[in-house]
């Protein structure tokens, strides 16, 4: 946010709005800006969103005579839905990052068990006989395209003032809007804030990644039941037997595709965002998508560590 | 399900697996069999799928010497998502063009309307004043890339046999399975039975379409509550009160908005899809697939009459 | 709905508000009345609600001079919810009826295989030895609360006219309620139109339902793939591999729970019901409650026809 | 988790499987014990539950020779659930405590405005006019019988040992289980460890709860739009427009009813519990229920801060 309200001040001063000593301040004040976070809290529970005080403080911190010069032409929105593009696109870029490593584990795999037979199995029925790099295909497959997906996404930028139309701005608007833009790494595009679909699309490739090694730790789980057919290392202990080794990796890799898919409705809920900005749809996004960012990541760095605990995978040879 | 049948004895035939007049037997018997209804019926409650019988319908109306022919090779699966996928794409065109419809209805408004003052309202509360151009802005801005997306969708063949490997076929499965797609008019893909992302995607869109269309409806019933500044024909009528105009296109918007933002949860759950195929995810997915999109073409019908009922929208000039 | 409208008149005759021939003549209609579909078709795609144009049609059927008397300070809301209520009271006697079946199963089946020794799975590993007598316990024991439940709901009429108030009818009004909610077999409770809390109660106990059901399915299904303790008769056949019995019954089960879990989301989501009545709630609502209802139904079916195809449970004795 | 292992030890000293001085130990220990977090939080990942590591710990600190007399014939699920129960039911007074505070809210509301008029609305539009004690009914109404169903909840132990039937304990397992609830304050009922309708049925009263209020919050967001009816105190600023009040706490009701709503899924999706004993559907419960907790909690905060924000409801007397 403090990086939104420096770069904001920095384009309005390439046009013209503010002075460059303005931004200069605001800029040195920012970077450095420590918030009273107990203030910002009282705040955030009667503003209903954080930005107002941090604001307000922000002001008194850069001081006289550049203090209104702070946020100008700018509402709550626009700091709060680009500095979360700004996060969501170093979060694209560590699950990306993920993602291959998994996919690199799965090709190790192939390259170590991929010839050994497998039981195929469908509804839960032995079907015929398939090899690992069968089953290594369906868990690997989807991969590529989301690690794809990750890179090409754009991440826009939110600037469009009180009610989206960049009023205060005039025939400057689109300049700063892109000045913005690029000074935070993001794409220029008009406002998006009452349409929500690339939150939700967001949300969805979240809940694609989490589905597929949902997946993955699904069938593991099952292997792990038969136990014929693989060899994991590192489960976990039981409280009660000290025998069994709990494919636990697993299990949490089934139950964070489910929570992923549980949270995708609510964030399509929020698409309902009524007239040019929805306190009701915005709030339930924030209750929502940062688990869903943290569901997936741990789905990933879960999912990567159990291909590590596969010692074998196949059918013994006999 | 017929045209796969053909489809596929015409791509064994020319690949060798079949004698060309197999092929061509089938495909006569095809284009006009009439299933025994009621026996499908029966068997689909048992066999949890309607291809076992089916085929045993079919090989029995295609007679010897060919009866052997159908289905060579394929699996139930092969049937039911290929199938799915060619009436999903004669879905995505009628999506489209219904997009398209909204959009030039949008932009009609914009030409009578567009200039005429609208309060422009966050939070529930008038913010500041807009235009009417603003808040169509809005409605039609996703509208674009979603028509883009149905557009440049890849609607692929499923074709794995058995358990995904194709094993029957041996060096010629590749060929076949090109030729098939291309019979169908399908893309050629690697099997995808038990990775069910695209079927998560395509729901996923069409959550999004009713989306956007359900944040238009929401503003419209509350453009319609306060009542100052849009004027709607076509409106509801009460059992109790003659005098009142319910706005229920645009309530019914809402409610599929919010139908299919439900949906997407259970679609999303089938992603955790075990093992080479899933009847339980499967069944899961036939139970709610085709709702969501009868529920979005309905909401785009209803998003289109709605725009035609708009006899005035943005503040009376004074 | 007729005989809501049946019972109304009734009610309001006896306590004066319309003449007993009116009642009688109204009745008489109401028994026999064929409405015009295809034109209760049109009016509710337009209206939103069947009722108004249903209302019409009757009042024309009943003829002068009582038509005026039919629907008589009744709204739309008041003749779906009550008429809701009227037909799920018997839903609920059939799915209780269904639950004593299921469980009277599970009894014939602990008689015979109780004592036999089943391997208890915790964390899908082998944990140690139980009895099917306790795997039957966790699937016998939740049904009997589900089947009191029923038992003891309570079915409410819903009586409030235009915006709740039942203002036409005065100091009449409560005796009449209470008079049409004995004549329709429903508790007598004042209106609650826009508070759903009764439907969320009852989605929720039909989820209950077939979520439990959903458990056996799972457990039936992990039993059938491992294959050494159970014996089932009545699988699904294969169209590509002839050797395969299907737990198709089982997996259904596995489905109808995750669809019931999913849907119930958009039943709470209909719980923000706004002002007296709320068109984009009530919609949704009956979007998704009749399929809740199948669903759970079907579940019931299935789950009890399983029962009937377990030949054998436990291990085998040695 | 702590009360759990000392009345546990407690429980097991009065029926004779362990000495009294290992039980007075044993809760000597347990009244003042401070684990080592960081050893917790990492055995947890990889147990997927805190249990086997805590017992470790507390037989550590309990020492020779009583350190074996700790944990005795119980499991993780057992530890898990019961303490969750007894943490519920401290939330079910505090959740009940607040249901009665806005109760009597509105009953103060409606001393002072309950008979000004309210226009009431259906589907949107004005309908006839009601009084505000007709729309203070609606509100209210559902809340008490929340209230009693928290009070009369019955809060469960749960103790099975590793597969749910208290195998070690032989003969005295009915009494144990029965002495360990009585000590904790619970009810004594069979192990419910993979039925879970007991925690989904709480869910749904949560949501029950906090979408009742989502109506409220719903209606006052709509008041404040129209404005004409209603006076609200303690508004949010915002950082763009220094006119606006922005109704927040009427506005995050909604998105915590639609928050729990969606959450509620998830928690049904997790009746699927598939044997003795499943760590994916526990884990997803685990993911799930605290967040409705804290979403009911808060959701019950702001609706009674909201009933003292109204400065007025109703028409202004003319």
């Amino acid at each position: 946010m403090l990086a939104f309200e420096a770069a904001l001040a920095k384009a309005e001063a390439v046009h013209g709005l503010i002075l460059p000593d303005a931004a200069r301040r605001i800029g040195v004040v920012c970077a450095t800006f420590e918030p009273d976070l107990s203030q910002l809290r009282a705040a955030t529970a009667c503003d209903g969103v954080v930005v107002a005080d941090l604001v307000k403080q922000l002001r008194k911190a850069v001081g006289s005579p550049f203090s209104d010069c702070v946020h100008l032409a700018a509402t709550s929105q626009d700091v709060i839905d680009t500095s979360l593009m700004v996060r969501l696109k170093a979060v694209a870029f560590l699950l990306s990052n993920r993602l291959s490593n998994i996919a690199q584990a799965f090709d190790d795999l192939d390259a170590r068990f991929g010839k050994a037979r497998l039981m195929g199995r469908t509804r839960m029925q032995a079907a015929i006989a398939i090899t690992v790099s069968d089953r290594l295909r369906a868990w690997r497959a989807p991969l590529e395209g989301y690690r794809d997906r990750l890179t090409e996404q754009r991440f826009l930028v939110q600037f469009g003032g009180a009610a989206g139309t960049l009023d205060k701005l005039q025939d400057k608007a689109l300049a700063i809007r892109a000045a913005l833009a690029q000074e935070l790494g993001l794409s220029d595009e008009p406002q998006w804030q009452s349409q929500r679909g690339l939150i939700a699309d967001l949300a969805s490739l979240l809940s694609l990644i989490s589905g597929s090694l949902g997946k993955f730790g699904q069938d593991i789980a099952l292997l792990a039941q038969a136990g014929d057919e693989i060899e994991l290392a590192g489960g976990g202990g039981s409280s009660a037997m000290s025998h069994k080794q709990n494919p636990v990796a697993a299990e949490t890799l089934v139950a964070l595709a489910r929570f992923n898919a549980t949270q995708l409705s609510g964030i399509h809920q929020s698409l309902v965002h009524e007239q040019e900005r929805s306190g009701a749809a915005w709030t339930l996004e924030w209750l929502i998508l940062p688990q869903m960012v943290m569901a997936t990541a741990a789905s990933l760095r879960l999912a990567f560590e159990l291909t590590g605990n596969i010692r074998r995978i196949g059918a013994v040879k006999s």
